[in-house]
This record gives C-alpha cells, sequence and structure tokens, in this order.
C-alpha cells in the first residue's frame, strides 16, 4: 500500500467514526502504519469530519515526529506513535470517547464477556487502563502494558476513553465499533439484573473459530 | 417469485435491518426460501451492507451448502437451513444481535407481553432459547425447539441474539424490527417500575384479530 | 384548505413521525379534519412511509366509513373518527407508539409536569387513559373522557401507546414530539434521582404565556 | 465580521444543533455578537430548522429589540441580550434543551467532571443555575451570576435547559454540544455505579493545557 492509498483510507475510516455515533465534534482519530517504513499516517488536529480529505492526513514518523502536512497532527499521535513503537504486528490505532465504553471507563470497570459476540471480537473482558494525563508516554503505555499479552484489540483507559489496536487500522475501526456496541448492550443488560456468564471453555472455542477459521488471522 | 427476484428482495431487506439500526458492521442477515425449491438465499460472509448487491446474494441447499454464488455464505446459514428443513411454513429468516434484545438474551429473560403492539404482532412474550455454539446444528436445533408450538415469530438465543421467522423474508424482518422495538419500550420501562400485565384474553383476542382479521395471515 | 392540499399536508406529516423516531415500519397515524365538513384525512393501512403519497390518503365520514380512497384506511381510523365527533374544536389527531412515551404508558403512569418546555406545551401532567381493546369505541371513547377539561393535547393509552389532539394535524404532530421529547426527559431524570416539581402557580403562569402571547392559540 | 456573514455563521450553526440531536421541532437557538457594535443576531421564533436563511436571521440591539428582520425573535432573547451586555468577552450564545442535560437540570443537579474531556472542554462540573421565569431578565441574570467566575462555559438552569456562552458562535455550539456529550455519559456511568473521580490537580492541568496549548483561547 502506498502512501497515497493509506492517506485516502485513514480518511475515509474516519467517516465511519462518524457513521456508528463514536464521535462528536473533533474528538476521536484513526491512525495507520505504512507498511515497510517507520512511518504513521494519522488525522489532523481540530478538523471536522466533514472537511476531512485524503490531503489533510499528517505524516508522521513513530516519535510523533511530522514528517509531511500542513496541519499539526492529532493532539493523540503520541499515545498512536508509542503503540507502533512497542507493538510491531499493530497496524492500525483508532481512540474515541464512544458513550458507552466510556461510561464504564468512568468507573474504571471491564465490560464482562457474557456475549458471544463479544468472545468472537475480543475473547475476554474488554480491560481497563491505567488514569493518564495527555503530554508524555503515559498513554501509550497504558495503552500497550494493559493490551500486552490480551486478547481483546481494545481498552478502557480509565475517566479517558477507548483505543483499540488492529492489524491495519480497518480492523482497529471495527473493534472501536464493536466495543462500544457491546459495551452499550451490556450495560442495558446489566441495568434490570445480571448478565449470565459465558464457560471460560466457550469464550476460547468462539474467539479460537472467529479469528482462526473465518476471518483472516488479525494482529493480536 | 423467481430466484432473481428473491435475490433482489433479500438484498434490499438487509437495508431495513441498517436503517432499523439492528445491525452493526457486517453482523445480521436475512434469508428467503425458494418457494418450490429446496434452496435458500442469503447474505455472503463478511460484505459490508453498502456494498451489498442482489449478484451477491448467495443460494444454497436446505444443508447449508453453496450451489451458487462467488463468496462464502454467512455463518449463521447451517442454522437457517435448519429451520427450513424442520419448518415447511416458514418462508424466512432473519437473525441480528440488536441491542435491546441481546441485553435480555444476555440475561436469559423472555420480555413479557405488556404492549397492545406486542399481543398484536408476537401473541405472547419473546421467548428465550437454549445457549449454544456455532458450527453444528444446536443454534438451529434451539431455535426450532423454542418457536415450535409458540405464537412469537422471535426468539432470544441465551448470551447470543434474536432469531425471527415468518411466512416470507419481508414478514421475518418485520418481526426482528418489531422485537428490537418491545425489548426497548419494556426495557424502558421496567427501569422505572414495574409494567401492567395484558389479561391472557385480551392478549388473545389482539393476536387473533391481528393475524387474523387485519393483516394477511402469517406463517405461524 | 381544499381536501387535496389536505391530503398533502396529512401525507407530509407522517414523515415528520418518521424524522423525529416515533414510529417503525408502518405504526403510527396522523389525521386531519376536513373544514367545515363531516370528514377527516387519514394515513392508509399498512403502507409504508417510503411509499406513502397524498394520493393514498383516505377521506372517511366521521363514523370511519370510506368516502374516497383505494386502501383501507388506518386500523385506528375508529378512534381518530371518535375525537373528532366528540371535540369539534379538535382538527387534527395523532397516534404512535413512541418509545418513552410507551414506556410510561406500559406502566399506567402518568408524566409529571417537571420541565419549563412541557408546562409551555401541556400545562400539566401528561396523563394515563384507560386500557381498552381496538374494535369498537372503547379506545375513542378513552382518549375523548381523558383529555376532557385537561390542558394536556396528549393521552398515554394504558399498555398501548399516545395519542395526540390540536387545532389542525401539524399542532397534533407537534404534541407527538414534544410529548415522547418530555417523557424521554422525565424518565432519563428520575433514573437518578426525584425531579424538582414545578409550583402549579408557575406552571399556570407558563402554560397561559406560551398558549396566548407566543404562539397562535390552540384549539385546547 | 460583516453582519451579512454573521447571518451566515448563525444560521449554518443552528444546522449543528440538529445534526447533534440537541433540538426538536423550533426549541433551541443561537446568537451572535456583532463585534465592535451593540448588536446581536439570533434566530427567529418559530421557524422550522429545514426552513431557515440567513436572511430569516434577526438583529437586535443588547436590550432585546428587533434592528433588522421580518420575524419576531426567539423568544429568548431577552437572556441572550442579558449575557452579551454583562458578559463583554462573550461572542457568542446558545440555549437547548438536550435530553440528557435537561435530565440533569430537571434534578437541579451538577454534571460532576469526571471525564478528561470535560476536564478539558469545562474545566470543573457543569454548574445548576436557578429557577427561573420567562418574561424578565431573571434567565439572564441567572446564567451570568452562575457563569460568572467559573471556568464552565455551559449552564443547567434548573427545570429548563442549557445555555452556553463562548468566544464566537461556533464556540458556544461547540459547548453545547460538549455538554450534551458528557451529560449522557455521565448519566450512563452513573447508573451502575459511582464514577472514578479526577483530582483537581489533573483538572487543573488538563483545562489548564486545552484552553492555551493547543486550541486557540477561549471567552473564558
Amino acid at each position: 500500500m502506498t502512501i497515497d492509498a493509506i492517506r485516502h483510507q485513514v480518511s475515509d475510516l474516519h467517516q465511519e467514526l462518524v457513521r456508528y455515533g463514536l464521535v462528536v465534534w473533533t474528538a476521536g482519530n484513526v491512525s495507520a502504519r505504512v507498511p515497510g517504513e517507520d512511518l504513521l499516517v494519522i488525522k489532523p488536529s481540530g478538523v471536522s469530519y466533514d472537511e476531512l480529505t485524503p490531503g489533510d492526513m499528517i505524516v508522521c514518523d513513530l516519535d510523533g515526529n511530522v514528517v509531511e502536512g500542513e496541519h499539526a497532527p492529532s493532539s493523540d499521535t503520541a499515545a498512536h506513535a508509542y503503540v507502533y513503537r512497542h507493538l510491531p504486528e499493530v497496524g492500525g490505532v483508532v481512540h474515541t470517547h464512544s458513550t458507552y465504553a466510556c461510561a464504564w471507563a468512568a468507573r474504571g470497570e471491564a465490560v464482562p464477556c457474557v456475549l458471544t459476540a463479544m468472545a468472537d471480537e475480543f475473547g475476554a473482558e474488554i480491560p481497563v487502563g491505567p488514569f493518564a494525563l495527555i503530554g508524555d508516554d503515559s498513554i501509550g503505555r497504558g495503552i500497550v502494558d494493559t493490551l500486552k499479552g490480551h486478547r481483546s484489540p481494545a481498552v478502557l483507559m480509565q475517566n479517558h476513553g477507548v483505543f483499540t489496536i488492529g492489524k491495519d487500522a480497518k480492523a482497529a475501526v471495527k473493534a472501536a465499533v464493536m466495543c462500544e456496541d457491546v459495551a452499550r448492550t451490556v450495560h442495558l443488560s446489566r441495568q434490570l439484573g445480571e448478565p449470565l456468564p459465558i464457560a471460560q471453555a466457550d469464550i476460547d472455542s468462539l474467539n479460537f473459530r472467529y479469528q482462526n477459521v473465518y476471518g483472516q488471522p488479525q494482529a493480536r
């Protein structure tokens, strides 16, 4: 994939965040690793989703320095870059403040795996990462420390929002969409009682099948 | 109806799932029996709703084997096929993970019949089927065992999602739309107290009138 | 207003029900009285909102008998007709199963007047009417008995749905939209505690000003 | 900015209220101060968002008297005008009855600052202003008394709705969008437990950075 193709893909994928209601105003961003190079492509800061074009996307190195682009990159670029530096199998990263996921994140509570679709996509609970301030590597480190060795491609950063990873940007967007979907369903289910657990062996079996038999193998 | 007309109908009906917010990403599927033949038409696996065309639809026999089509059929094809084999009056099947219905399904709890619109369409509570893993006939058997002899055209499969049936694919889609609608309304109602029951005789009378006087008679 | 103009208005107003999410599938209907004649114009039964045209609208007398139109009229025509026969100041009637209003209706609980916008439009709580079966004048009588002498242009029919009235069809649609809006807001407010009451004198003052100073005087 | 440009901007910004679901029917309004003049531009009363054009916007002096425009101005003009008279740094004001914010307002309860995005935009809880009737300066005074010396650009007027301020109309609209977004997320979070607090020093640090390092400095 050329950088130009990645600019188009990353730009288009932001529209999926809008379509699924995961973002308001200019919050939320998608990035992709440029295969074979120490570069990433990410949304510019503060540009509205209506006006976003492939040409607006910013190319950065994996320390988050701008290599190409007219605007400043997303203020979350440092977190994305940290993930690419420390998880070489990751090709895409997404960040949102999607509503139900943030409702769990504000309580610092993981979303339990009580839906077969959740076993398929996440293979486990969706875990919580630490509270971390923007401005240094704290957020990136919190994401990596939480997701390393975890089946889930999504982490709820406490009091903050969601980061998802994938083998490419599209897989990370899918994980962000599914994360909000299951966070909402499990939230609603728990409002009127306790969801029934799924046995660990069944979660394992569903996840193995989904990741290996049906879909293409994911980054994680 | 020719197979070509059914391809168009099944393709178009997927857009109703999108319009009513019953599906995210590529989850959810509609199928139709080909009248007079041991065939069904179903969505391909993993194709996005934006790109779905009548030509993408897959024709399978009633054991779920592909007869015609370029893609793999939906991973839920075995469940659809099982229903067609065991319920000859069924002409359409729909599967979704719609939010409120899944919230009930995750608790393994039936939706009580406390709305006249629910008495009309479902004639009873919306029942819960067993927890079942994908990969053999367990899901199909759970659907058929639960709906056989039940007025409801919808079943909540525990920890999983909704399956609906109808005399044709459109009726099954309508049942899926109404299932989420009443699951949501009854959920909300119960958040602030206990909904008032409707007397069984009134449920019977509403359902009889709706199924026989106003609408065309349904498959079930 | 000619019958032709009313056909257009009634047809167009159904799109407002769709836009505000008050209806699914073919549930919900709008009617208008033909000024100076013992006639009403109403939606046909079972036609989808996408396909509805002014020419599809049905003209009935005030006993609900079809005077002009190709389809059967809405199955709720008898209730609309009863309202026009007994409340001569009413020029429009709307029926929906909108979600939050039905959640209150299923518990048989009135929506308390705890928002200034609710004092403006409804001037009181939104009251509950009796449980009534379709098929005779029970529903119409329940609507009229509840709304006669009440400031509210909306009634929650127990376990069923909402009926609203207005000086014309547009005012009735506005009441249906506002009814769902305040039913939702007050529902949410009560989930986390008890909304603060508004003093009766303030409700009276807000309602008087809204109905007499700003807007055009309503039918009720 | 010319008055003509401001008419276009204010007209367009009303569409953002629609897009983010903050308004129904004709409730809700945006205004802007005309820089360097004692004038404001505001929505006309009772015109639907579909039909709103720049030419419909009303120009008023800062006592709320119409200077230019065919329609009557919004019935909330007195409150907007009061804010411009008493807070000279404010260039835009927005009023909505957005759902979740009103659910807090009906209980007279402030939204606690438990999300980093809330610390960024609001820098504190979103405070509650007094119950006040329309018709004199009570609402305007309640807004100004509550927001003066408060970091938050949004106030929940008890039993009523939201007013937001900003250095210009766009900033005030952004605050209205974010207010509903965080009111919803914190509402949902509290439904299933208690959100974790963010330390005051962290709120201060996030707010300082957001208002000074990244974005352009706001009016407040």
